[in-house]
């Protein structure tokens, strides 16, 4: 499991005074350019220079609790499964570590030319990183 | 069915070029604010005056095709079901009206005390207006 | 001088329950995106199809009153100076239809080619638009 | 000096490529908020529970280098000017450590009750840290 913590930033909240909930998607976003950053010139690299993305194509989000400013949204990110060139990462967004679980995002990727967004076979080095984040727990 | 125009911003795409995965979700929220103006006072009424808001507890999301900058975003809604305390909207989002799905985004919301995030009963003005685009094609 | 109304979504206020303050100038770009729709094409097509931008190359802000959810900013734009290759907008933005005054923008931008970033200079059908909104009080 | 890093994110750029303009104000923001991160609780307790916020009065913007998706954005504050009510930070934006300047920030804000946005007198430790800050240089 790979865990970002991500302080919620002062404009992520909306008039409810709570993260809206598209933010919570930004959020693991940026959990998924940490999860690459171990790549040679992390994940700006990967997709600027190799011209290779992983745009999404399928969400599924269930919203348990609302994240407010000063707290740390921490995900936590597993692949639950990974294909030859698309891949399904589950983020389970926690309030700080080890807290309760504010949602539970299943997010499915694919690798993808970036300057035509058609699908290419995943690179050893994505698929690396991916498989050594596999979960063990069945829950897929 | 209510439909709802939204023109891709500048600032809107991604370093790939596209409106960002995230973003979908700010247009389908842009999509229920303009579904709710007919209320009195419109949806800022109802949230900031009479504390009621709709946060979301669910979302599915497939995508299929991406929006760039000089498209027109236009979200058709409708209702699939409206309970007591929660109802699910489908957007379909095209490019340009009558246009290519781009993502098709299934959508849980409950009613609740905006001050509290506890579930009220819903409005009888919110639930006139979800009745007025529930689907007829039995898609749910 | 152009107008463009530009209601407060649910999401541009920040954690002080006012339009975070960076979000003042994402309104005003879209003031500059609706003022250029004239061109053919709008300035999507200035952009993307001729490849030529207006980055911002200078700004002052003046904050003078809040917006909230529910107000309409309403942006007045006239321009100040144009010149060979740049140009000087003000934006006062309002809390609606010749409200109050919220901000005070003098927002400075140069023609460029967006693939490159060079100065160029301003085509003409750009030039007219802002010349037909100079304006008359030599208040520059 | 304070500095603080901040990588543009995937979404921060716009459709000319470059990190939008408005974004830069984010960026400060951000490394205002890491400025007040030594006050108990951080400037989150600053704003919620002291209800005390630093609302913009005025801003001044230079932008003289363009940012990329794949820069890290670093951030440079001195305090300018401390007074009893508000103060001014410049931002100095560089392209990574000691890199290129990409945009100049004179930013000025007041000390005020966020629920009633009334000036209120700077407490002693907002002080503290602004003070420890001031340039040396009197660029002011």
């Amino acid at each position: 499991m790979f865990t970002h913590p991500r302080p919620v930033r002062f404009q992520d909240v909306d008039a409810a005074r709570i993260v809206f909930f598209a933010r919570f998607l930004d959020y693991c976003h940026d959990a998924v350019e940490a999860l690459f950053s171990p790549l040679p010139g992390g994940y700006p690299s990967l997709t600027m220079a190799r011209d290779v993305g992983v745009p999404t194509v399928r969400l599924e989000v269930e919203y348990t609790a609302p994240l407010r400013y000063g707290d740390v949204a921490v995900i936590e990110v597993e692949a639950l499964r990974v294909g030859r060139s698309s891949f399904t990462l589950r983020h389970t967004i926690r309030r700080g570590d080890g807290g309760e679980v504010c949602a539970t995002v299943t997010h499915t990727m694919v690798t993808a030319r970036l300057s035509a967004l058609g699908a290419v076979e995943m690179p050893d080095d994505v698929r690396a990183i991916l498989a050594s984040h596999l979960t063990r727990d069945g829950a897929a």
